[in-house]
């Protein structure tokens, strides 16, 4: 049914408005026709996790094409860092890329945070989001319901391209009466060096 | 749960394909919850329309500023030629607010092509459809689906909302094998003119 996302195309820009309602109306689909916040939650992080495999190669097309020649180039880059425990110059790449793709993708950039010491813990801060611009509040009877936990899929799809497990959660929600929108990202496991080193 | 789309929000663009790829989910959603291709078209209508309702006073605001002060003014003013039978001047505005609709909200600017003599059939054809831009063919067994039928829906909610009652089909699909994509609108009345006298 599908192709590739396209590297560059010409007309990348559309309106925000057009798409923060149809998101709205794919969440109020999928309230419809699953009683349980549990249940719409882990078909918004299916959907988004989907969407996210398959942005992360325009997106590594895009940002990293002065480093770069290719997609899994910029995934060996990681790989090689992580598996040999570099650990700051992965962090700087990822906290750097959530960044710039907030910022391309929904024209919001989010501060970033370390949350621990063994640095496989961080979040994304938002202080506005966009893809709930126009919702209020939380529809009743719908109190656990992650509204926009699309984007948690999004960036869990996204980093298990380039060879990083992560759990993706909101922590604080601002519809959830936060004062802010953050994600925590906890990254699973290291990728198996081996695997890399058989791509060289 | 919802509040009025703003007028003018500061940052009003974001990337394209993040809202294709989310429109894809939507669709490959709905037709995992519904067998029949109608039953997945009819839902898209539905949210279509919703959205239309909603997106039509945010884009006359941005667009009739310096004639129209209101968004009822802009709905008098079409029942008022409408109900005068002024159709060249309906048309005129109708056709136009497509256009630039289209432009602003998907970065495509269709062609107009009036179909019948009563001139209360129209059609706006599009050489490209970005909502499709991913989708190479049609889903196995999925024939009857039309993909983007939200725009039909869309359109339908923005006339509803100026007292335009339209029926709002695809006539030709891409992805159905036809050259171009072309979306009919057929009015099906005017609109009541003592409803709209009395509102003066």
């Amino acid at each position: 049914m599908s192709r590739p996302v396209p590297r560059r195309p010409q007309h990348h820009k559309i309106n925000k408005d057009l798409f923060v309602l149809t998101y709205g109306a794919l969440v109020a689909q999928l309230c419809k026709d699953h009683e349980k916040d549990e249940d719409v939650n882990k078909y918004l992080d299916k959907m988004g996790y989907s969407i996210g495999t398959r942005l992360v190669e325009d997106f590594l097309a895009r940002t990293c094409v002065t480093r770069c020649h290719s997609y899994s180039e910029i995934t060996d880059i990681i790989a090689q860092a992580s598996s040999h425990r570099n650990q700051p110059q992965v962090l700087l790449i990822l906290w750097k890329s959530q960044q710039v793709a907030f910022k391309m993708y929904l024209g919001v950039t989010p501060s970033v945070t370390c949350n621990n010491a063994s640095r496989n813990e961080f979040s994304l801060i938002l202080d506005k989001n966009p893809l709930s611009e126009f919702v209020e509040e939380l529809p009743t009877g719908r109190s656990s319901l992650c509204y926009c936990n699309l984007l948690c899929g999004i960036i869990r799809g996204a980093l298990e391209m380039v060879h990083l497990t992560a759990d993706v959660t909101f922590l604080q929600d601002r519809l959830k009466g936060d004062t802010v929108t953050e994600i925590g990202i906890i990254f699973l496991k290291q990728p198996n060096e081996k695997k890399y080193r058989r791509r060289k």
